[in-house]
Formats: C-alpha cells, sequence, structure tokens
C-alpha cells in the first residue's frame, strides 16, 4: 500500500467556554461541523466532539479490516455493522484521557472466525493499544 | 469534568476491494458519509477515510486546547485555524500504521506562549504520542 496522506481544518473562534469551532475534512466529505466545550463535555445537541470523530474512525477503519479478512476466507459480508464508543474519564495524575474504545460488531457473517486476525491488521486498534486505551470487541 | 461517552456507527457493504461501507456520528452532526478501500488509500473522490476523521479529532482537540490556554491568559483568540495531516506508512513488521500527525496553528493570537502546554494538555496530542506517532506542530 502507498503512503497515506489526510488533512482536516479546523476554525475556532472565541474562548473556550463560549467560543466554538467548525470542522471540515479537506475531502469535503464533511465540511464545518461545528463544536463547543459545552456540547463535548455535556449534552451534545446534535454537535460532534473529537471523541466522536475517534469513534468513527475507529469503526470505519475497524469495518474494513473485518470485511478484509472476511474477503479473503471467500466470505465477503454481505453487510457488517460496527459501531464504536469512545471513553475520555480522568486518569489519576494525567487528567482528562481516553481510556477506552468499546467495539459492537453486528453481522450474519462468521465475524468470530476473523475477529482477532481483523483487530490485528487494524491500524486503529493497533493505535489505541499501543497508547494503553481499553479496547474491547464484542460481537 | 465528567467521564465522557461518545458513539459512531459504521455499516459495510460487500467485499473489501469493491464494496463500501458508511459512517455515521450518533449525535446525527454526520450521517452515512460514504467510505470505501480505493478511495482510502488511492484518490479520495470528496469521499472519507478513518484518516481523515483522526486528522479532524486531533485538529478539533489541539484547537479547543488552544483557546484554553488563551483564555486562561486572559487574551483569548478571535480566531484559530489548525489543520492537521495524519500520515500513514508502511513500518518494518508492523504492516501499515498511523506514523505522523502533522499540525499547523495559524492565529493573530500569541499562540507560540502557550503551544507547549496546549499540546501537554490535548488527550489527542498525548494519545497519539503514547502510540508512538511523531506528532509535530508549527506555527
Amino acid at each position: 500500500m502507498p503512503r497515506i496522506e489526510r488533512s482536516a481544518d479546523v476554525t475556532w473562534e472565541g474562548n473556550v467556554a463560549r467560543g466554538s469551532g467548525r470542522i471540515s475534512g479537506r475531502t469535503g466529505a464533511f465540511t464545518e461541523l461545528p463544536y463547543s466545550l459545552p456540547t463535548r463535555i455535556g449534552q451534545a445537541e446534535g454537535k460532534t466532539s473529537p471523541e466522536e470523530l475517534l469513534a468513527a474512525a475507529h469503526a470505519g477503519c475497524l469495518a474494513m479490516s473485518i470485511a478484509g479478512e472476511l474477503t479473503q476466507a471467500d466470505t465477503p459480508p454481505e453487510r457488517l455493522d460496527v459501531t464504536c464508543t469512545i471513553v475520555m474519564d480522568e486518569v489519576e495524575g494525567e487528567g482528562h484521557q481516553i481510556v477506552a474504545a468499546q467495539v459492537v460488531v453486528r453481522s450474519d457473517a462468521d465475524v468470530a472466525s476473523v475477529l482477532e486476525a481483523a483487530d490485528a491488521g487494524c491500524p486503529f486498534s493497533t493505535l489505541l493499544r499501543k497508547a494503553g486505551v481499553d479496547v474491547t470487541i464484542s460481537l
């Protein structure tokens, strides 16, 4: 595989408590998604956050990795549903950190037989585990 | 700060090479963003990818952290522009991994005086560094 580079742009205006930002992917796939401190740490009110974006990235990477392993096993999936929940919490002496990624996979395909390989081949699972995040995947 | 949980849902259909997926944040801030293997590793064709979503997360987190430090210094920013580029590349013996996060910050505010504290206080910078990712921030 080639080297891959992907970029995103954020504009923030105002102080941290009452200001807000807008998040755009350079591909144009998503543009000017609003976010703020109150909606990041409290009720989301339909606004995204860095944690939701990471949940999306991990779920997307793992779904593709599972599809890859199932394809290699000659049983490509008709459909996979993958949900990831990112948990951020206070860590003693380290402040607020990302502590867990809880993944649930649902499919009619035989995901159980390829899950270990798919997880090992997902760069986001690897990244999170290297960082000490508790990654759990259930079927 | 409270414990924060944020979730995203991905549906994948078909084999890995010709199938595709759709990525949605549970808040509803973004829904059914299409992605695929060819657009992840080649020309993006307007489609997102896990790497773009991580770039968005890191830029969003760091922008808020810089705004926080500037606010604490009684110089809240009128505007900050933060771009993050995530680089994925082959790592000897480990396959394709996320190897770098290259951040550029532009602002009329005195970002230089708070950048070290903002970076240290950004959970995404911490996560990436713990995972061995080369995080660079330039003004």
